[in-house]
């Protein structure tokens, strides 16, 4: 068993744990990353890429936001279109100036290893059998298998950024944690082709034949979803099929200036809301989508990683900067409102726009509860206030600061 | 069986019915109400008393406003109360200058009576086996019997305002309607005093142990509100034991000042959500609760009945003034979107206020919920945008003009 040491373990080389490295680093904190794949099997993972100002100007302060602010495409709105019909969400004008940024998940990723290589800290990818031990006691470590080796990676916090399926949240006996969830009766079908966005800015549809997503990467990368039944497989759609769906739940001129192609990926992905409290656990932050996981609808998911991320780095710099090691009790709630504000308005974008045809809901039929979001939709659509309150979330509430 | 004649049949003496009557009786519109009970039954009937400012202004419009300008308490705001710490939303400040009148439904109905009266319009009271017959005829009658004698009213129109358990609803076939309804595991159990309101202001409050609501209807009568478990009976609950109760669900300052006494009355109220499209069959429109219920929670129940009325007010105003009428076709549509807005909203609000307990909730768990509910009022308490969107909805959604 080879001993090994750092400041603070940081588990998962995604956005988060990369952001949270360079962060720490910057402050002069040590950290050691292990992930369990390669960069090259991380950097295939694709997700969106709304990012909220909050999140762009961390990414500045990490000092890796040269790539993305050249190629990342500012978005001032965003449009809903609700049966046909067009509504323009003005993010710039409606909130006072704020803006979101369109740039991939895959490119921040690699904007953040390539900083992380340049500025020579450590990360294991391919770490196995990764296990966080005695974090309840003031030496917790982390031990992992490398390239056939035994390690212990001894640590005064460890920073859980490894996702939901992660080793970290377990690592929370199951008594000690309360676990939130809801799951929503269909999927996403995602498709990438390299054909010119049908629009500048995003168009999320509210369709009778269910809901669509008309997205991007670039001028020449387009990312187009559909609403489909959990029970369709990819191999049910061919490519044709997919924009023959597309185009029928798309706006009218919409659909007629859409350019088709090949996909490069296509894929159906589950929606669920998922919340884990509390978000700490002695030595042990959950960060990320080990603690909590949101539906796509509302592009809320890395932007929730990240504020745990601004949370966490505010806490470890005053743990480190100003001696006080007490603050990290602050850490759990100050995330956890924020996460369920994002969770909150996720799940209620996703009921206002999603067709739920047929789905038990309680003691309310399904018909009555598609009235209350057909109204939900008309209210907050065609109310100026009702505008202001999507379009503040949309683009993220402020972060919190620490209590003095 | 004795004929008589009139343009519009008026079913049911409530609110909704007298205030239709004296609009229409204004335009030169003759119409005649026939109501089951006595006048002094209507009146007995304990209701909710904040008025939009639209329907102030149509109480002015059918000059019966004097004694509600005089006595009407006009509150410019209210607060929600969250666990314990008070939030003012501010209606005239977060709406550009509206209010909402406290003015008990009791005396609005006395007004709408007297006036009446005194304008020579005739009423049946006490009329019995009253039904609407041939609405979708040109020729429509109410037949009914009334001091031993059979009647057969000839009209044009026949406005449904005789409420949730009337005959108007069930006229349209089960097969040309549909129901959507939503009930709630709880009522609420009001208590009416004579003693002075603890706060100017009406006072909602989310509490663990159940919502409360403190009101008033005048400087020396308060009107309180629990909720409680369907379960409970009013026999349950001593005077002692709810001033007991509301003390602990009230904020602890407004709770030190809170005067109590005997009460006058005690009643307990299941909460519904209920609405019947269309609201138009033929030649008969429902009006107010025959066509909608909502929960009491944000005091839209009279105000949605008072749009439908302004709806078939401006509608037969068309239809005798302009000759023009095919335009009852349009009533249903507005009617219902204003109804849908307003049965969101008091769904909404329930849905935040009221501790709902270990509900069944389909397929997300009672706790999820909770949560969901608990960001929700912080959101909305804490943005500007959030409470401008309580506020507006609160002092009422503009009335709708009828198409060209």
């Amino acid at each position: 068993m080879k001993t090994i040491k750092t400041q603070v373990a940081i588990i998962g080389a995604g956005p988060s744990g990369l952001l949270l490295g360079q962060l720490l680093a910057k402050q002069g904190i040590s950290n050691i990353i292990l992930e369990r794949v390669t960069g090259d099997y991380v950097l295939g993972r694709i997700r969106a890429g709304i990012l909220e100002q909050g999140f762009a100007d961390l990414v500045r302060e990490a000092g890796v936001a040269e790539r993305m602010d050249a190629d990342g495409d500012v978005h001032d709105g965003f449009e809903i279109s609700a049966n046909g019909e067009r509504y323009h969400i003005d993010l710039k004008g409606l909130t006072g100036g704020k803006t979101v940024v369109c740039y991939g998940q895959v490119e921040i990723t690699q904007d953040l290893m390539d900083a992380r290589e340049a500025a020579g800290l450590t990360t294991y990818y391919e770490a196995a059998d990764v296990q966080p031990l005695n974090v309840k006691s003031d030496t917790p470590s982390v031990t992992f298998t490398h390239d056939g080796e035994q390690y212990e990676l001894c640590c005064d916090y460890i920073a859980g950024c490894d996702g939901f399926h992660g080793v970290s949240r377990q690592t929370i006996p199951a008594d000690k944690r309360t676990e939130f969830e809801r799951v929503y009766p269909f999927g996403w079908l995602g498709l990438l082709s390299d054909t010119p966005p049908c629009n500048s800015e995003l168009i999320y549809c509210k369709h009778e034949r269910g809901f669509a997503l008309a997205s991007m990467r670039s001028e020449t990368r387009s990312r187009y979803y559909l609403q489909v039944p959990l029970t369709d497989k990819v191999e049910d759609w061919s490519d044709e099929a997919f924009w023959e769906e597309l185009k029928k739940r798309l706006p009218d001129d919409v659909a007629a200036g859409l350019v088709t192609g090949p996909s490069i990926e296509k894929s159906i992905a589950p929606l669920r809301s998922f919340v884990c409290e509390p978000m700490q656990y002695g030595r042990l932050f959950l960060v990320g989508d080990a603690a909590h996981i949101v539906p796509p609808t509302g592009a809320k998911g890395l932007n929730l990683a990240a504020s745990d991320v601004a949370t966490l780095y505010k806490i470890m710099t005053r743990v480190y900067k100003d001696n006080d090691p007490e603050c990290i009790s602050q850490y759990s709630d100050i995330a956890l409102r924020r996460v369920w504000n994002g969770e909150r308005f996720s799940w209620w974008m996703s009921n206002m726009l999603h067709n739920f045809g047929q789905m038990e809901t309680g003691d309310m039929d399904a018909a009555t509860f598609k009235r209350f979001m057909e109204s939900e939709l008309d209210y907050y659509l065609n109310s100026e206030n009702g505008r202001r309150v999507i379009a503040e979330q949309y683009v993220g509430l402020p972060y919190e600061e620490l209590a003095p």
